[in-house]
This record gives C-alpha cells, sequence and structure tokens, in this order.
C-alpha cells in the first residue's frame, strides 16, 4: 500500500476542516456517534465494491473479480459487472431526480385542479419562459392554460414511450447535442421509460456489452437532465425565480432564544410553506417564552430556501447530524434525499424531534407528519408545533452553539446571471462572459457541484479548488453542497472576492458590482450559486448559452464541472450529462469504475472522443486545480487557434467537428 | 460452520444430475471452462453480500455491516440495507419484464401501423377476451380497433402516472385482493412509475423505514404482474394462445444431419420468425448437405417455441453453454435476459455462432444481426443464413452428442386446461379442479417456476419436488426453467403419471385423460407446462378462477408456488407477487435477506399477517416437499372447518377476512 493510500485511509474521525463542525465534534470527542466516527469503524472497506468488480445482479452471486475466479459465474468480465454497476447508480441518480420532478408535476396538477389551495403561481414570467423554451405559443393564453400546456408536456417527456425528442432536451441543448444524440442513439424516450430500461437491460443476462451498456447509461443520464430541468422550471413558476438575497451561513445562526427549525432535504414544496407558517406562528412561539420561529436549511432544501426566502444556511451533507448536537434545535424537519438515518440516532440523545415527511421517505422512531399538497399550511403549522412543543423541553446545560458564521450572497438562477450582464451589455447580455473569456479576462467557467464524501477531507477539496480556480481567474458558479461549502466558510461574499480572486475574476465581478451598483444591496460574491442539486440544469443553460453566443457546441466551451466530493448516485448521474453534454466533469472520489480498464478508458477518453465532454479522476484537491485549468486553457486555446484559421484563411465557420 | 453448509459449499464442478450434461460434461473435463467451473472457482463467496447486509448505494462505500461498525456511514441500519438491495433486486425484475411487455407493445402498434408486415393477429378469440378481461365492450367491433383499444390500455397500465386502478390488476385478481392493495397503499401506478419510484425510494438518504421499503417492493412486484399478464397476452394475440403439444426434450434432440439452431431467451417475437424461417430455408440447407434446419429452444425462449410450435425443447438455463460442446450446434440466438455472456467463450472454442439480436442485448465478439420488428422475416432468414455457413465449418471429429431425450408435453394455457376440465364439467369447467380438492382427491395446487441456481444442485431441487408432490397427489403446473427440468428429466409426460403420481393424482388425470380422449394426441404428463417465467401469470389466473369459484379470496386457496432453484431478480419479482396475491411461496435459495432478522422475519411472518401470502426458504428438497404439503393441507383444513362451521351454525360466507 502507498504512503498516500496509508494517510488517506487513516482512521480520522475528525474529518473536517469547518472550525464550525470541528468545535462540535470536539466537545462531544464520541460520545455521540456520528458518520464521521462511523466512517472510522467501517473501515477497511472492501475493495472489490469499491473498484466496482462485486455483482450481486443475481442470486449465484455475489461474484467478485480476482486472478483466480476471473469471471462471474454466468461469464460476466469485470468490465460487464463494472458497467451494470455503473449505470444503476446512474439510474438510482434519475430515479430520485424523477421523484422530485414528479412530485412537482402532481402538485402543480392538484393547484390547476383548485385541490392545492396554499400554492400559487408565483412567477408567470418563468412559466411564460418556460413555455416559450419548450416550444410553445404563449400569446393570448391564460395563466392556468398555459400552465396545463406546460404540464402535459412535463407528463409526455416522463412517461412517453416513443421516439419523439423531449422538450426539455431539444429545448435546452445545442442543436449540436441534439444531432449527438441522435448520432449514438442515445436520446431517451421518457424519463421513466429510460429509468426502466437501464433497469431491463442490467438484468442477469441481458447486455454484456459494455460500450452498449454506458452508452444506455448516458441516455438514463439525459432523462436525469430532463426531469431536473422540469423540477427546477416548475419550482421557479411555483416559488418564483431566484434573485440574488443576502444571508448568513454556518452554526452560529442558530439563535438559542429562538424555536430553532433546520429544514433538510431537497424538495421545496413543504419546506416554503414551513418558512411561511414559520412567521405566521411567531406569537406561538413567543406564548413559551422564545422570540419566534427561526427557519434555517441544511443540504439542499436549505439551499432551495436560502435562495428564494433568504432562509439562513446551517451547514451541508456531511455535518447534518451536528446541529442537533448544539442543543438548541428544537425540530430537523425532512423530505428526501440524502437525509442520514443517523439523525434519529442523535436525536435520541438531545429533545430535537426529527419530523419525517414524505410517505416515501421515512425513518423508524422519528415523528411522521404526511404532507399532502391539499393541506399544506395545515401541515406546515402541525410541524411548526410540534418544534415548539420542542422547544419547552430543551436541556439549557446542553446548549452550546459555535458562534461561526459568514455573510452569504445567493439567488443566482441564469435569469439573474443575466440581469447582472445586461448592466453592461444590455444587447446581448452572455456576450459580456464570453468577452471577458475572449480577452483572456476569464480562463473559463467551472461549476462547483456534487456532495460531501468522507473518503476524502470534509470541505477541504471544495475549498481548494475554489481558492486555486478563483486565484487563477476562473468564473465559479455553485450548486448543492459545495455552495453550502462556500457559504458556510465565507468563500460566497464580496469579502472572498477581495481576498481569493486573481486580477482578471475581481476586475471582472468588479465590473458586474458597478453595472448593477443600484440594484445590488450587497456586492457580488466570489463564487455564484445556482441553487441546490437539482439546478445544476441551471449551471447547464449558462454553458447553452455561451455555446450559441460562440456559434460552437459545448464540448468547445471552456466551461467544465468539478464535483470535489462527490457522494451520491445523483452525483454520478448528473457527472454522466454533464461528460455527454460535453463539459471536461471533474470527480474528487474515484467512482466505483477502476476494476475495469476498458470502462475506466470509457469514462476518461472514448467519452472524449464520442461526446466531447471526458470525466477527469483526480482525489488530490491542488492536482484537481491544475488538471481544470488545463481542460478550461485547451478549450481557450483551441477557440483562439481557430479564430486566427478563420481570420486568415476567411473560413466561414469554426464549429467543425463540435 | 455445519457439516449440512460444508458439504453443500464442497467445491464440486459435476453439479447437475441431469445425466446428459453430465456426460458433456465429463467428456470435457474441464478443458472448456462452463459456469460449473467458475462457480467452484468463486469459492468463497462474501457473506456480508450474501446476506444483504453489503451496501453500495452511495461513493462512500461499500458498508458492511458487522458487530463494530452496526451501521452504515450514514446511519443505515442493517435492515434498512437489506430492505434496499432486496427492493432493488424486485425492480430488476420489474425492468425486466417491462421490457418484454414494452417490446410486444412496440411490434403489435408497428404492426397495427402496417409497419411490421411480418406479423398478424393470430388469435383474435385470445384479443375478444383479453379485451373483455380488461373490461373493455368488444360487440361490433373490429379486429383492429379492438387491438388498438388494448394496447392503449397496456400503454396506460405501462405509463400513467394517476392513482387509477391499472386494467390488468383490476381484471385479474380478485376483488379482496384490489381491496387489500389499497388498505395497504401498494397498488403500483404503473409499470414505469413504480420502477422509477424504487430507483428513487431507495437513492441514498430517502427512505430509511424497511417495512415502508419492502411495500414499495411488493407495489414493484404488483407493476411486474401487470406487465408479465400484458407480455403474455399480447403474445398469444400475436403467436396463438398455447394448446397440448407434444415434442421432445434433452440433448438428445439434436440431429447431427440437421443445421442445429438453438434459439434461446425469452421473446417470442424473433424466435417464431426463425421457427417460421427454418421451415422454409430448407433448401438451402439441403445445399450444403444438410438435411433441413432444425430449431431447438434452452431456457424460456424454448418453452415459447416449444408450447406454440412443438420445437424441441434442448436444456435449461444452467446448462446453456453445454449445448455448444456437442460441436453440433451451428447458431445459437440469443435475445435477452438469462443469456450466459459465458456461451461466447465456449464457442471460440468450436464453430457455433453466436448470434445476439436485439440492440441493448449485445455480447462482445458476437455476431449482432439487430432485429427490426419491420424486417422481421429478412432478419430471421439472415440469421439462418449464418447458422448454414456454421453448418459449413463443423469439425466432424468434435461431433459427440448426448442420446438421452424424453417425451414431453407441453403447452397448458390457463385456456387449455379450461378445456381439458370443461369435458368433465361443461358447464363450470374450474369446479373440476376445486372438487378434486374438496374430495381430498388432490391436496392442492403448486407452481414449479424459477430457475436454476449452483448454490443448490442442478436439477436435483426441482426434481425432488416434483416426485414429492406428484406422490401426494399434488397437481402441479410449471413454468421457466423448472418446466425445463420437468420436460428434460423424463417428468413431463405420461409415463411419469404412472411412475410418480400418488393415487388421487392418478385418478385426476386419468379422469381428464378419458374424458378428452377424442381431443388428445397424447395422453396428460404429470406436470402441466403453462409456458415461460413471464406465463406465470397465466399460472396465477388458475389461483384466481379456484378463489373465485371457493367465494374465497386467494389467500384461503391450497395453490402454493414454489422455485427450488430460483436464481434471476425476475424470480425475486415474481416471488414477491406470489406473495402479495395471497401464495405460499417456497424458494429453494434462500435470497440476500437474512443479514436482517427483521426483514427476513416480513417476508417469513409479517407479509402471511398483511397479504396472506409468505415467503418460505427451504434449501433441503425433501423439507421442501414437506413444508409445501403443510402450507397446502392448512388451507384446505381451513376451509373444510370454514364449511363445516358454516353447514352447522348457517353462516352465509366462509370468505370473512380471507
Amino acid at each position: 500500500m502507498s504512503e498516500k493510500r496509508k494517510k488517506r485511509d487513516k482512521p480520522d474521525n475528525k474529518r473536517t476542516i469547518d472550525p464550525a463542525a470541528l468545535e462540535i465534534l470536539e466537545r462531544n470527542d464520541g460520545k455521540v456517534e456520528t458518520a464521521y466516527d462511523r466512517y472510522v469503524k467501517m473501515q477497511p472497506q472492501c475493495n472489490f465494491g469499491r473498484t466496482g468488480i462485486c455483482c450481486r445482479i443475481c442470486l449465484q452471486g455475489p461474484c467478485r473479480i480476482t486472478r483466480r475466479a476471473s469471471k462471474g459465474v454466468c461469464g460476466a468480465h469485470g468490465y460487464t459487472i463494472v458497467a451494470r454497476n455503473l449505470i444503476r447508480a446512474i439510474n438510482g441518480g434519475a430515479g430520485a431526480h424523477a421523484d422530485h420532478g414528479r412530485h412537482l408535476i402532481y402538485t402543480l396538477t392538484e393547484m390547476i385542479q383548485g385541490k392545492a389551495p396554499d400554492y400559487k403561481i408565483e412567477d408567470p414570467d418563468k412559466l411564460r419562459r418556460v413555455a416559450q423554451l419548450i416550444g410553445l405559443s404563449v400569446e393570448g393564453k391564460e395563466e392556468r392554460d398555459l400552465l396545463e400546456e406546460v404540464l402535459n408536456a412535463a407528463v409526455s417527456d416522463f412517461t412517453k414511450l416513443n421516439d419523439e425528442p423531449l422538450h426539455w432536451l431539444e429545448g435546452t441543448v445545442t442543436p449540436g447535442r441534439m444531432e449527438k444524440f441522435a448520432d449514438c442513439n442515445i436520446h431517451p424516450r421518457s424519463v421513466h421509460t429510460a429509468i426502466s430500461e437501464t433497469m431491463g437491460q442490467t438484468h442477469m443476462g441481458v447486455d454484456s456489452d459494455p460500450v452498449n451498456l454506458v452508452f444506455q447509461g448516458l441516455k438514463t443520464s439525459l432523462a436525469d437532465f430532463a426531469a431536473e430541468h422540469i423540477a427546477t422550471d416548475l419550482s421557479d413558476i411555483l416559488f418564483g425565480t431566484p434573485r440574488p438575497v443576502t444571508s448568513e451561513a454556518n452554526f452560529g445562526v442558530i439563535d438559542p432564544e429562538m424555536v430553532n427549525i433546520a429544514l433538510h432535504g431537497h424538495n421545496p414544496l413543504l419546506s416554503e410553506m414551513i418558512v411561511r407558517a414559520a412567521r405566521e406562528m411567531r406569537p406561538e412561539a413567543e406564548a413559551v417564552g422564545a422570540r419566534g420561529v427561526k427557519c434555517m436549511g441544511i443540504c439542499c432544501t436549505g439551499n432551495e430556501v436560502l435562495m428564494r426566502q433568504g432562509i439562513p444556511l446551517l451547514t451541508n451533507f456531511l455535518s447534518q447530524e451536528l446541529p442537533i448536537m448544539t442543543g438548541a434545535i428544537d425540530a430537523m424537519v425532512v423530505d428526501v434525499q440524502c437525509i442520514m438515518p443517523g439523525v434519529r440516532a442523535v436525536a435520541e440523545c438531545y429533545h430535537t424531534r426529527i419530523i419525517t415527511t414524505m410517505s416515501h421517505s421515512k425513518i423508524p422512531g422519528a415523528h411522521h407528519v404526511e404532507f399532502t399538497e391539499d393541506r399544506a399550511m395545515e401541515k406546515a403549522r402541525e410541524i411548526i408545533h410540534l418544534a415548539i412543543e420542542g422547544y419547552k423541553e430543551r436541556l439549557p446545560d446542553r446548549i452550546d452553539i459555535p458562534k461561526l458564521k459568514h455573510t452569504v450572497t445567493a439567488g443566482f438562477s441564469v435569469e439573474a446571471m443575466l440581469d447582472l450582464f445586461a448592466a453592461v451589455n444590455p444587447d446581448n447580455p452572455i456576450k459580456v462572459l464570453t468577452d471577458a473569456i475572449d480577452s483572456g479576462q476569464l480562463r473559463g467557467v467551472v461549476l462547483l457541484c456534487g456532495c460531501n464524501n468522507l473518503r476524502v477531507m470534509h470541505d477541504h477539496s471544495c475549498t481548494t479548488v475554489i481558492k486555486g480556480l478563483a486565484e487563477n481567474n476562473v468564473l465559479m458558479v455553485a450548486t448543492g453542497c459545495m455552495a453550502g461549502t462556500a457559504a458556510k466558510l465565507g468563500l460566497m461574499n464580496a469579502g472572498a472576492v477581495e481576498e481569493y480572486a486573481g486580477d482578471g475574476l475581481k476586475s471582472f465581478i468588479h465590473m458586474l458590482n458597478e453595472a448593477n451598483a443600484d440594484k445590488l444591496n450587497n456586492r457580488l460574491p466570489l463564487i455564484f450559486h445556482m441553487g441546490s442539486c437539482v439546478d445544476n440544469s441551471r449551471a447547464y443553460d449558462l454553458n447553452t448559452l455561451m455555446a450559441n453566443q460562440w456559434g460552437v457546441d459545448t464540448p468547445k466551451v471552456p466551461y467544465a464541472a468539478s464535483a470535489p466530493e462527490a457522494m451520491s448516485e445523483k452525483a454520478v448521474a448528473i457527472g454522466s450529462w454533464c461528460v455527454t453534454l460535453g463539459m471536461p466533469t471533474h470527480v474528487g472520489v474515484t467512482p466505483e469504475i477502476t476494476g475495469s480498464a476498458l470502462v475506466d478508458g470509457i469514462a476518461l477518453q472514448i467519452a472524449h472522443d464520442v461526446y466531447g465532454g471526458y470525466f477527469i479522476w483526480e482525489e488530490d484537491p491542488e492536482k484537481s486545480v491544475e488538471v481544470l485549468l488545463a481542460a478550461l486553457d485547451e478549450r481557450t486555446w483551441k477557440m483562439r487557434v481557430h479564430r486566427q484559421a478563420q481570420e486568415k484563411y476567411e473560413t466561414e465557420t469554426i464549429s467543425a467537428g463540435w
């Protein structure tokens, strides 16, 4: 075992660089078990599973590929096993995002049927933009009718069996990408059909061709993209398109004098209602001696309510158990995805109510208040009532809240970004960004996305990548728990621009600040928070706009994705569509793929040859900065060379090939 | 380790009791590697995977539950991990059956659009029966219009998002079952929606409640049932409803003087065309010195063409590589499911062409002739041409064909069974069966189903169960590879009745023989072959008919399922709906569930309390007979007691509760 490997795998339950999280962990000293402890206890982990060469798809298994047993009992090679496991992971991610999108479809459908009285169209402009995006005419249509048409299109994209293009692909990606999907036969029939197909294709004794399997996985990742985009668009219609908003992040946002509610999970449908109910129910809180009800967010529900309501962000995925250990969280309300069942066991040592809210996402022993759209506010009030009950049972001597908190400016939807650019160039806002890259002021754009993962030091990889890219004049957008890292560690505010940005990036952000001075309450941050992980579709829309501005396909755009601490199947799905949609995609935790050099090669190299995007596995965050910069530089260099050739030889276009 | 366990796990690559398979394996003596050898090389297998307590759902894993690490990194208990793995397996099975049903929907849709000229409605009576089954009026409708309505209903059952009942559940199960599904909230919205939901619900950090997870799994198993039923019904419409047919089975059916084609997989869409083309292309075969083209079946494609075309059955799942080793198979044509990639490596040592035919089911290195419905016969001819080319390259000194073959009588659709009964009781055919159970002539009905699995001696468990049940007067129906075992080992013919049936079963079958003497070409077999594994829906329809005849719900019917050698995820899905639909369900290879006593208990006991059906894990085939008999006897005893009580106290119904 290499020294580096030994060091990496060394048990250490202080695997975070977040000072507030460390404060809690050190005080606790292992008394209450958290993920940080469980990860240590779980060492060593099985390397067959880790490298993807363990097959459990039939009851003759598990089959593990070794030198002696070089094929599974059925004769499956390692490459088949790795590919099947990989695309089932993509399928898990797509299933999660499908669940999210479907829930919004159900809610909006009930709303227009008059069965969800607490919801209304918050953003009719967005409704019209979405309708236009998917090719509907909007002229003279009533809001309700237009929404019905949009929902019909969404249902079709989720369910249909035929080969017609998906509205949410055709309307969102470049024509070049659509051609590529057709060439490679990876255009999904629909979200659900692709997911079902993938389960069937990976069944025992069906596909054993790794390329064919991976292509089906990419098809499913495009279904995932469509589901995400639908979820984001419908959320904006329902709750408003995010605009810049300033708030605070990290444990210091907990106010011991308030009834404190942590909102955790992914779906804004309930959390938006809770935020509203919390404001209404201040008198009830005051009646038990509190100053009011304070909502705070964790994970992507946190991102949702931060960007739309300015609700403070408590923390991100990995440290989700720790707020309970401040002794001052009266209820943690969870919906779906990335909720550690461990929160329930931690809460048993405190007064905190863990409240599950979705029928398909329960935790044994937790309170369950089943959320239904027809009685959304009623349910929200019931939940806040439980929190107030919790407040009364606090143990004052166990309250100990780290003081650390940082200012965060979030809410940068694509619309908000274009507004910023429009202040500089009203006729062609996106040209502000492409010009800055053309001139060398910016070296490109990177999307920071993904989760946390205890295989790498919590928040460390992300912050290292952010600082490295900032110094090198890369414009960064962020989503999900990487946005969370930036927010809670003080990298998502105007101060960080001054501290970390290189001259080019600094001057670019300053230019936007100045042009938008009359509109902005706060100066712009170092990194632009585009939302929760489902909102990676927003980040990709920016890529499409840039490609169209340059008149090229996305594989020419100096725009990369980086998931320094990826953990979930959703991240695998998102990474896969990033690659399929033409992006260099860095992942800081090598996925379960290295057991097959062939499948690994598909991800790293063949993907590039076919789709223009490709994966980069790099666990060292310093080196990650280098590879990301190299990926951007290669593309800006190629664009410059092509442009020079174009000028010199008067060729018509630079978009030959991609 | 117990002596029994040691014995079971002892490496031995002669793990079959099929004399013909043994002959090939002994002659080969490990020179050409087969699944029998690979299983030995794979020992010992990982017990974490084997018992379901290895979680690879996120990139922080694998997490394996031990005394030290009693929860996953996220805090997931063993019960959550086991339940998630289990229901993802059900989902794999449902995905496979969805693929099968969807392919038939596509083909029939193309047919009525005039795009699949080689297909036609073979069985218009079945079309009308299916239409009536799902509640359509058939009066005065054109065939084409009626088929379109049936297809629309099938598409709806596959895709819809709302809570309306599925046509293929409402029309096929008892009203009591529909109520049960509503009570437990396990009625699927549609096949694809259930599959997608299950992926989402099992994503990291969503559901950690094992009961909730298992119930979602059962929901998905009902989706699987609907998909299977649709596949079977559409196949019958297209190719005809099976009627009794007599043929032969086992390696002795290979004729060295013919061009020999093995048809392997599950879907009749191509194999039916190949059988037709084989008859047409005799002259081409004669031109190269063969006497003609002979098709033979393997696995469930084998069952499909056996029951509809009388094509001989070569062998079942586990021995699928061995026909190639006779040196006389010129092509093996595969479609989907349960095709060992190993066939390709074996074929490299011979002249045999392995021909894959489906775009989503390829094997690297195999010939690929992509089957499309619009050119079905053309593709079939191309495949036979490849086989004829193969014939020319045979190595005469390597041809060595075991002589063993047995007569088999198959083709017992529910319609065919009812026809047999109608000769005894034309007014109420099913009463012939229920009366025989009421009188004690039969002890009940058992469905033999499922695959082969090297964890238990190939064909041994199945034959032991068959002989034990026959002796004890249980009427047996069989599907899939268990039907294959019975066929190739001489248990599926009239001779076996005389040899193995107890007096009651013998007299029952004799009665049917006599009543149907004018219609039957051959006397009836010991076991009634109902089709491929997708046709388990047929076997369940018999259960519904019996329940309705007795006026009870299915949990009162002495009808059990037994999968003595289960292997695939499809088997997990089928077993799950058998339980949900009220059947005692014996599985002879314990699935990956025993790592959680709680989930194991749900399968074995709580399922019984809630659904009336339940699982029985029993790997010892002798004991399996005992537990199956006990399960049947408990139900007949209860029915008798209830009936006596009813007569004594003049109560109205025996169907209170179940």
